[in-house]
């Protein structure tokens, strides 16, 4: 079994952690192959950033070559997984809504620590229209920027953890969401502070894009997304480089 | 790993056919133990019996000797899962909630199409306690009892199609939860005739705990599913047979 | 007229004072019967405990040999009031839902004050499930077991009135229902600190059975509650003592 | 204990038949007091004559010269209700949300059966308001006039049963409310023909206000409903007659 | 084009700031016509001072002897809208909701700041009903009455500044409505100290209603807002002075 | 005043009809500027089409050479326009909102009527995730292609009659939106038919724009929409043609 990847920003060491957290999770025999969009920001803040990430991680899976079991769409919050679902037959999991399903079998509610204030309310609105609102407590923010996750994993731990007891404190969560692609690889040691589960949403990803694979299961083509209708594009897919 | 099974009712065929569809589902070196309560009814349709059955489960699984990883409540809509969350620390998966979550997945929405009229109700309210009927087009009843559904899977699967195909075009539904212990093993030939995915509780939630297991993820302690605190039991657990 | 009001867990104290605020809250020529369980946990905190309480109440009625008008189930936030409703034509009042309906007869919101903070979900998933959640402001926890609410009812007022003087300031309520069978009777003195309406649910109970049955009402047998199929059952009801 | 009804419109034949009602859903010792407005409209059908009536209500019984110990507003989805609760201290009962109260205790949806097409999105926005509409299957019309219930109570019986049907058929409703002060009096007559509980609104007010008159609960007057503040008036009340 | 803009208490000098405030948003060509209702309280702080405006307010406008093109009712969170609308043809725009919808277009989610705290359910109520609450963040109380807003607008200003912040970094609005009538031209500096946009209820609702009559477009009739049936009134409408 | 109107697919004949019902609504004075993305699809009618277009959309404003006051998002159901929030300040208007917030003043509810099925999932999330699905009683299809509609205008009016009609009767609506930017001036036609106003995007969102400018209003940048952070970009703007 093949599953790709995507990271939604264009900053190769985080796909590369994605990559090692997705391998992690992996069963034996599943291929994960990590990728990294051909065009975009080198990360992904806000809406012009992430509606520009829908539409390079999906014209980055329609360039990969190899045939391929399932797609993963590591970004938290971002827009995009609707789209893949209308090009692709495969199942294609969106590591928010991954990280909130799994999070509702562990806990009766869950928050999300994520980076900066801004991105909130793009994860709301993620899980608002994934129908996965009700039972998240609180969506807050460690005000680390994506790109300083990554480089200070030190500091990372201390602002997400802060959150994450407040969270559990304050807003009554009773398990915890790590809400940044960037984020990943640092459970182990939120959990440790916490007490409470935490679920990282890559690796979440991967098991139930490999459970939807085994149990034969596709992307329902019956309506919302059914294949785009043949049409004319207009310069479009992009010459890039 | 070793995941308990447990049936909601003491039809030992029906628990059968559970552990069979279980079986179906699980990864090489999962051992799948299907339990068959030690006391309640012989099929459960309707809150007496399924409250009945909520501590009929607890029991059983309280009384199974062996170490086991998960536990999966195989009872499509009744009451219970938060019991077993409290008494045990492995994951505890209840396939009304394995099926939605996997069936959000695959389509915008979906419908569950169960056993008896009165039993929608309790679908429904366990899917709205659960924080997973907002995407829920419709449950329908097929109108054929648990006992007659395992007697007579031909008639099962018509009536079955009746309800989905009415689901799909008048609910816009786009994928079907076959809503119903009893149900376990039909899911293909409803896909035949229907044309959209659709999910076997069963093996959606064998799949759930395997990789909750797999991640080292276990229930939340810190509020609603911590441990009972030590209490004096009058006349329970009950002297059987 | 007489109705039976069932207290949710073993300890006939508590079963004493709820018969007894039931008594004072009934009309003439209402009988008040108190019945303890036959079987479960001296206490009722959390979610096991409350479904083996379900059981135990309904097997409670099941065996009262006399003839009765209406069911009080005097335990709040508990499970199985649906259950009774399938076994019974009579009126069936869950205080839970008693307070709630009166409350918002008096006030715009209303908060709830339980015992322990764990209980706080279970109360709030019940008033959900009887859509009955809009207008409440809050469920707090005074941190007060339920025995110990019994024990030493000054200290009770104290920790209730501190949560109630919260829920009014902060939470915007506007009437305050005690959320324990185990603090009845502590309601004038909630009101004297508090200078809001306090409503006790088993006394709100008692008014509203009477109601019904004045009225000629029973329990819709239509679809929900109807009276359980014929079922062979295994091992049940228990044998006790 | 006195209890005043008041009609919202201006018609004394329905006054006196909603006095009747109420009487004979009173128990020994209360005393009802059928008031008429003293001004308004000879029915109540839509938003500008449910407004006036509400002033009406008010100002009739502002002017009411004796004490009393209740007030019942006897229209089906009509304004006002908040404002008798800042003018009295006495609980105040509208016979919509005292329909919608006990239908709830009876099964697990109710629907309610009223005049005009016209009249349905009031008693919608009513019951949305009073956070009653979560278990409200649907609100439908007879079509035919207030007066006219009054007129042809056969017919009126006819058009009700006629939607009653409709509504547990198709609505899944499990209740009836009589959802028109000028049906009072039919509710017999309508369980008859459907087989479900029917609530008359006016008898069901009558004694939810004995119930907080005997339990000692008054209006909270902590915020919404306080008293208003001391004005200035600019011609009003009105110089009648 | 004329436009009514109808005050909904009887303090002039507060129709005269609401009709500058109105003129000043209007295009040339535009004629606004400020009215004060015939009877009613000095200023309206609750249910029943909002009830009375209600009936005032359609009073007043049913008396206005000259054609118009659209009716702006000028009072925050008040009753009566719908009464209006019944009545005429022309557009009927609520202050209350016309800032709510102006407000939704600016930002993610806005907060009301308004006078005393017990206005604050009314302005919920209406936004509830209104379908406008999905977005708000908060409704907030400055503490200032009505009058004392018109009395002294440099306290206000610093009153409705201290809850505005709150309401940004607590609440996290992005956008302040100024929700009082009374408060109508402090926006700017409002603006000044708080650095989101204020919207002023009384400026958008004069360019809605101005864009509502130069698009063609009036209050649809086919159902809640047909004309009321022809009836018999009693004592209605009233004498006055 | 400047208004850009940006159409959402890249068939020029669109652009036009949309600037021409833009230009037919505008106030002497406003300048409509239509805009055609210079990349994309011919028309967009599911996901992947519409978030290429939301890129496509702000690509094309930000190259526009010349300065304006206001943008107009002409799609119906579209993603992006959060994205242009971000980038401008500008107010942005987008025309599902536009028409939905302008139809709320018009009845109590409304229903949209669009093209093809498949976009019927697009335009509810929209109206979801902008809190204006409350009161919209249904999105129906009309079944034909936004090509076919701008080729064949009189089969388009039949067609979307025919769904305004149920959509009135059968939902309930009371309004009817035209939600498709190729149904640009048909709205007379279908007023004459059905009864009941009918609300153009296009027109509405004129106004609502100009109205926002007049009052100086602009987006708010305290948070969700403030711009981007300065960010490496990867081949991105593309180089077209």
């Amino acid at each position: 079994m093949r599953i790709l990847v995507v990271n939604v920003n264009t900053t190769a060491a985080i796909t590369d952690a994605i990559g090692a957290q997705a391998a992690g999770a992996a069963s034996p025999g599943t291929e994960i192959v990590p990728l990294t969009p051909s065009f975009g920001a080198e990360s992904v803040e806000g809406n012009y950033e992430s509606y520009l990430a829908a539409i390079a991680v999906m014209e980055t899976v329609r360039a990969y070559p190899e045939p391929f079991d399932a797609i993963i769409q590591a970004g938290y919050g971002e827009h995009g997984r609707e789209g893949l679902q209308e090009l692709f037959d495969v199942p294609v999991v969106d590591i928010t809504e991954a990280a909130a399903s799994t999070a509702q079998f562990l806990g009766r509610t869950y928050s999300v620590v994520t980076s900066l204030d801004r991105t909130v309310p793009l994860i709301e609105e993620r899980l608002h229209v994934a129908g996965l609102s009700a039972r998240c407590a609180s969506v807050r923010a460690s005000g680390m920027a994506v790109l300083d996750l990554e480089r200070d994993p030190d500091a990372a731990v201390d602002a997400i953890v802060e959150q994450a007891v407040r969270a559990v404190e304050d807003d009554r969560a009773e398990v915890i969401c790590l809400g940044c692609g960037g984020m990943s690889g640092l459970d182990e040691r939120v959990v440790e502070r916490t007490g409470v589960p935490v679920v990282d949403g890559v690796a979440a990803a991967v098991t139930i894009a490999e459970s939807l694979v085994r149990l034969g299961l596709t992307t329902s083509k019956v309506r919302t997304y059914a294949a785009p209708r043949p049409k004319r594009m207009l310069n479009w897919p992009p010459k890039l480089g």
